[in-house]
């Protein structure tokens, strides 16, 4: 029973608890329907929240009738902006540029943005009154094309007000008459020159579609005003930020709001920053009272989203294939609010070229304000669109030189020790091998049945990769109680991914002690001490190294303790250690960890770092597909999605975690897309917009771990939370391509899209 | 806005948070209500449980029919000793021996044992139920005296199990036919040849009542079977405890239960160890859903008291008034469990012999258990029934010898650097000068008005002192946030004795920061580190070194983290320190402090030792009465309570825990006892039972710390929420005497009592 420290095995290559496939820590309460929700959470007093939404997308507001909502029996009030301007002078929230109100102020900027909130004990007469709330608006000219936004005399923000947080928007402080809220410039060599030079210039244009997270849990959060502190239970994966951005509204210190966050029902960069935390918060105080607001499937859809994006890629390539330059240029459709759309804007730069050894490059990446939902962070962080258009881009060269597609990639593949666009040297990145798996896994270079009649048959493959999100830090605590069982305490949000689980396993190797004797507390700001966010698939590495970093400093101090007292740690029980000192079970070892990798960020001008990321994530997807020529349906009947995932910490767990991420990209890649009309969502509900569901995955589909070390990772562990994505939309892209001739450039690939594209090459043209 | 950190002034005479009397940081949630408490918390699906319990004293448990109680409507479930012996094989527990069963197990040891439970959604119905359950009893020979259980053939445990906690015990271990339960014997110098050389020889017996806690907030605790643990929220000032004890029991790892404490009604040392915890916890485990026990005003006079004792004092005294040597007997009336009583009666046996100089030193003190419900600490732990014997003697030695009741203490009081009856030296114990102080502001030495006719004046002076409990250890975790405000973990309970402000006051002065910006969790052990308890004026020196060491530690990481970045952390606000090294306001600077002071265990025979304690408490009160010779009724006209506090943290929060435990002595000296009737309490109601109200306070009651440095402790401090009891019963009994010639020996000291005092000086004595 009683727990002995067991070996430290950080320099073996063999590891007690990391590297096994244990069952997931939550799995039995989720699965007996006890796992803690905030949408399970009622307090006593509680009043529920309904938001009125801007029926405009853009638009002066001149008045807002809120009389008949505020008669309604049952309700306790309704605020607008100049309520909360009371209570928070400058309601103005984001991670990048303090542009977003906590309700609107003055103008709209886009259709859906909250107006108002009415608050009643009972959420059906909240949702009945904002019904009645009538604005007057006088519509204003707006943008919706990320590229028409660079020029457009619409202009979303009179002046842009930078967080001050990131020093590369300091220059756009005050700056107005622009819609451009962050461009990034990367210049390596000198790519024009090397045009005029190369034998041939290629140069296409891809798109991306508007789309969004919906996590099967939609946004909710409770604000409880407690006496001494503003309690706030929140579905966030940024529970340290909550804290500082709702103490910086209020004007408070951080301790005074304390911000819990229980499991999520998934999150996928939806629930970073602030979204609901805000006005929950303002209303439960100017309320008095615990207000909650949990919004509706639809609600999603205005609420955050992923960016529209349009990619205009150009390469010099040799006969032989080298590419020997590239110019990317990419617009991002950030919609009516930055959310953290400029750091996509400028982390996917550095990449933007793809992984590929080119020594001329020359990237422009622009976020952009338009009157549209607001777009963020989703799994990828920009990643898969440049991938689509790059990986089509590398295609449609292999194509016109006639070189095959894994042929052209090898002679350009980004090899290990070799600078990057950015000019970092890549190391343990697993580029190459992830891209000679594919090639196996694939028999690619053995004879493929294209098909005959109508069903004709193809094949793609594709590769991305991806920089870690930089600097960012991790705090953890691991509090070794007298029995040897550990507690841990870490701000990292298990939000499905398994993070609990891996932490757990991370401590146990690092203390030396079964994983079973490893409980992670949930976020809790006045707990478990600060985390930059769980988004980038940073966790592992970032809050893997503090978790592991705080059970070392906890096994030293035991170390410490028991030869203070004489003791072998190695041979004697802990609490027999603890005994001998404490003279009963008593006391605790306490150890700490604080983690940030070193960075150094880009040049002003040209982009270039030493340094651009702790680590890189490499995916790569191989499709294979079979196309209806008579009708464009076409269905993928294998997919192979191969990832570098380090040493992973639970197998079991990386392999879930790149078949979530491939489905979830084959969604984007398939059949989701947010229609408009007029800046007015015209599909916003699980009924008109389709995710996957069982019957779209492909009948075959193998995920697989390619198994490298990042050295530089706890326990040899890298991120793979995204790396699935990557390469799934260029593959079946290339794979139709490949099986009919037809190239499509916009996401999603459709039947239709792929009847068109029949229509075209037979010479005979759909219209419309 | 910004914090700067502060001047570190540990060595300075003046402080900047340390020594104000700020208001308690937890008044406002009180004063509004908000505060939190275990009574108020509802879980889903939970039900409340009601306790049946044995109506004799000591019998053999034949048979326990429940069929009624569970059939009736509304009724869960009703469990006896049979359904927790299939969760927990040995269900006993206890700080000092595992005696206490959850349930009872074959026999009852006293009324109002609990013996089964009944759990209903619906807490009237539980109780409903409840009284329909039928135990039958064979009774066995029965033993209530503490003098009594000595050598009667009544034994209450047939075999001792000490938990194996306090090395001390051992020797008890399987011991059969025996109360005794700890017999602590301490010998210094050679008494019995002092005696046969004194002038003189004084012997007196005195006895104290049985008398309890009753914080105005009785026993309550929830538990909830959580998937992954046992979540136990419950008023305890010793969640640690409860922690390792309940683990014990189930026989699982400490971090799988997880103890909640949030404010107490007080607690006074009943809420110690384990109450209702392992009752509460068995029924959730077994019903699989949350329980709530909450107990009635009632059901607190059969859960924990304080001990009744007989102490038989004998000393040999100079012509002059010097005493040359002393022995004391001390009975402990423990009633039917242990609890912490063997601690008690070792821990007061160090100071049995008074704050006096005396070469000769005989004590023998005595555990014992009785047929009576389970005594154990209360808010003095033993101290006061001590200093009740001790003072009522010397002044009997005064009067025997003619000497002033002042000029004998003078002579015979223990200085500064002197030997205790343990032979640790004295430091820091203002003993001398506390009563200097009292006999200045009781004008010792000036006429006193003794008044005339039926109305008598007298007045007594007393004092006492009390080692502080050792070793015991407690942890802390000190969290500051990139604003520079801080979070403490830490597992003190703030029962009402203002604990929060204080640590709060150290955290402040020991970091630099103003206390408005330190905030305290409320005991978790998930979160917040282990401490030993809350009891024995303990927290302030322990926890509070505690707090301190982690305040310093983050203050020196603080400071290093400035050099690090090339900032000097005097004069550059703390946001930015953190915004150079992480770029942004992000990360946590963690401080860990951990305490346990020097102790070494009194020799076995001898009871001696160099360091029984860390520090003393020093406690003195002096009492004017006035006495009706007519009636025997007494008025206190004036009551002075002069204590030794260190330096205190929060002068006010001082001065309401000196007069706080002098009324709550005063219940004890004039009103308060537990009446039996062959072991049932007779007066188990606060109708019956009479705690002092604000018209039993003294017109003229004065409070003050007599601030001296406690040179060891931090900044200053020491533990100050027992000393008020110390002095007040023998300075009132010997304010009597003076009046009227009346000497007191039993407590309380009623009307009648010096009513038939003064017939028996008539030579009238009342019969019966």
């Amino acid at each position: 029973m009683a727990i002995t420290l067991g070996k430290n095995n950080s320099g073996a290559a063999e590891f007690s608890s990391v590297g096994r496939s244990i069952p997931r820590v939550e799995a039995r309460a989720k699965v007996t329907g006890k796992a803690e929700y905030v949408h399970n959470l009622r307090l006593p007093g509680m009043l529920y929240g309904k938001v009125y939404r801007s029926t405009v997308a853009h638009a002066r507001l001149h008045s807002i009738d809120v009389a008949a909502a505020q008669a309604m029996p049952g309700v306790h009030a309704v605020y607008t902006a100049a309520d909360i301007i009371k209570l928070i002078p400058e309601p103005y929230y984001g991670p990048a540029f303090h542009d977003q109100p906590i309700l609107a102020i003055d103008k709209v900027h886009y259709v859906g943005e909250p107006v108002a909130l009415v608050l009643a004990a009972d959420p059906h007469v909240a949702e009945a009154a904002a019904q009645l709330i009538v604005a007057e608006y006088e519509e204003l000219p707006a943008v919706f094309d990320e590229v028409e936004a660079m020029t457009s005399k619409a202009v979303v923000h009179e002046v842009l007000k930078p967080a001050g947080t990131f020093p590369d928007l300091k220059h756009l402080k005050d700056k107005r008459d622009t819609n451009i809220a962050l461009d990034f410039h990367l210049r390596r060599g000198d790519a024009q020159k090397a045009f005029a030079e190369a034998d041939y210039v290629f140069e296409h244009t891809f798109r991306t579609q508007q789309v969004l997270h919906l996590p099967l849990e939609p946004f909710v959060t409770v604000a409880d005003p407690t006496p001494n502190q503003l309690v706030i239970h929140t579905a966030s994966q940024s529970p340290s930020f909550v804290r500082i951005e709702i103490a910086r509204l209020l004007g408070w210190p951080e301790n005074k709001v304390r911000v819990k966050v229980p499991y999520l029902g998934g999150g996928f960069g939806a629930k970073l920053y602030i979204k609901l935390e805000a006005l929950v918060s303002a209303a439960a105080l100017i309320a008095g009272r615990p207000v909650k607001i949990a919004l509706t499937m639809e609600e999603q859809f205005y609420t955050l989203t992923k960016h529209a994006t349009t990619l205009r890629i150009k390469s010099g390539v040799s006969k032989d294939g080298k590419i020997t330059a590239r110019e990317c240029e990419v617009w991002w459709n950030g919609g009516a609010y930055a959310d953290i759309g400029p750091r996509i804007t400028q982390k996917s730069g550095f990449t933007a070229a793809g992984p590929y050894d080119i020594d001329h490059v020359s990237i422009d990446s622009y976020a952009l304000y338009t009157n549209l939902p607001p777009a963020g962070a989703l799994r990828g962080f920009g990643i898969p669109q440049l991938v689509w258009a790059y990986e089509s881009h590398t295609d449609l060269i292999a194509k016109g030189l006639n070189i095959d597609p894994l042929a052209i990639r090898r002679k350009n593949i980004l090899r290990e020790g070799r600078p990057q666009a950015t000019g970092t040297v890549m190391r343990d990145a697993g580029i190459a091998p992830v891209l000679e798996c594919l090639a196996q896994r694939m028999a690619w270079e053995k004879p493929f049945d294209q098909g005959s009649g109508t069903i004709r048959r193809g094949r793609g493959i594709a590769i991305g990769f991806k920089a870690s999100i930089s600097p960012t830090t991790s705090v953890a605590i691991v509090n070794v109680g007298a029995d040897g069982s550990c507690m841990v305490h870490c701000s990292t949000v298990d939000m499905g991914q398994g993070s609990d689980t891996a932490m757990a396993q991370i401590v146990a190797e690092a203390l030396g002690i079964p994983v079973a004797s490893v409980t992670l507390v949930h976020p809790d700001t006045d707990v478990t001490p600060y985390d930059m966010a769980t988004l980038g698939s940073r966790s592992t590495y970032h809050m893997g190294h503090a978790v592991k970093l705080a059970a070392e400093d906890a096994r030293d101090k035991l170390l410490a303790l028991a030869r203070d007292v004489g003791l072998s740690a190695e041979t004697t029980p802990i609490p027999d250690i603890f005994r001998k000192k404490y003279g009963m079970q008593a006391g605790n070892i306490v150890g700490i960890g604080s983690f940030i990798p070193p960075y150094t960020p880009p040049e002003p001008g040209t982009g270039l770092t030493q340094d651009a990321t702790p680590f890189w994530m490499i995916g790569a997807t191989g499709a294979e597909v079979e196309v209806d020529t008579e009708t464009g349906e076409f269905k993928i009947t294998r997919l192979v999605n191969l990832v570098d995932v380090g040493r992973p910490v639970n197998p079991a767990i990386v392999e879930t975690q790149i078949s979530g991420a491939t489905i979830m990209q084959l969604g984007f890649t398939l059949s989701e897309r947010m229609d408009f009309d007029a800046g007015q969502v015209t599909n916003a509900s699980l009924a008109d917009y389709k995710i996957p569901g069982i019957r779209d995955i492909p009948a075959v589909m193998e995920n697989e771990a390619v198994d490298m070390v990042q050295k530089s990772g706890p326990f040899g562990a890298k991120g793979v939370g995204e790396s699935g994505t990557f390469g799934v939309s260029p593959a079946i892209a290339s794979a139709i391509d490949d099986a009919v001739g037809v190239r499509l450039t916009s996401l999603p690939l459709t039947a239709e899209a792929v009847y068109r594209g029949l229509r075209a090459n037979a010479g005979k043209p759909l219209k419309g």
